[in-house]
């Protein structure tokens, strides 16, 4: 039985795009840049080493495979992944695809600009997208 | 034939404290937090997805075994775990211990506060220190 349930605040600022095998898959809405975010669907979960080996394996697996079609779909100069957590305590893990000149370039992203907001259909297309590359 | 050098800019700002089997581990000379450094010892990679599988899970359990052994040592709240890359291009792979009230919380640490220099005494004592709870 899966007791997950997504942390509201990862619910209220994301898209979920579909769930992988350990990870639910979602898109950040916030079109400063390519940012999607991997939730392993395991309860009470802070830190990465916390998950079993198998699940550590699983997690770089399906972080890797999502960061190489991210920075193929959206040719990025580079990722930025990160695990921190100091707000919403749930288990996430950052993936974004940076840009010489995006709005923070080459500062990390949080807390810098305010998020600018995909409309429905820009949203539906772009995890049609995701998805499809997948 | 290992030909893995470490870009100048970790070397100025950091300790070694050993090579693992993957990895270099470093330690950053700020005392505002328990923080320490992997790069895997490869040439010209750039983001963990460039990383072969074996390499990869090879990396995650060489990054779970440094976060788990510095929560202990360090007590900290929370691990932040990741790799930036945008100013050095040079794969590494930031681990810090966070703690309530340390100096940027709960912001992430990156170009928020000047950096504290460990004297020579207080480098080599934590160096041992993470080294023999390796």
């Amino acid at each position: 039985m899966n007791k997950f349930t997504l942390h509201p605040q990862l619910a209220k600022d994301c898209f979920v795009i579909q769930d992988l095998e350990l990870c639910r898959l979602l898109l950040m809405n916030d079109k400063n840049y390519p940012w999607c975010i991997l939730v392993p669907m395991r309860e009470e979960k802070k830190d990465i080493y916390e998950l079993a080996d198998a699940e550590q394996k699983l997690f770089i697996t399906e972080s890797s495979r999502l960061s190489a079609v991210m920075m193929k779909l959206f040719q990025g100069k580079k990722m930025n992944v990160a695990a921190l957590g100091n707000k919403v305590s749930q288990l996430h893990i950052h993936h974004i695809v940076r840009f010489e000149g995006d709005p923070c370039w080459p500062k990390p992203v949080w807390g810098q600009v305010v998020p600018v907001l995909y409309s429905s259909e820009e949203a539906e297309a772009l995890i049609a997208k995701i998805k499809a590359a997948l």
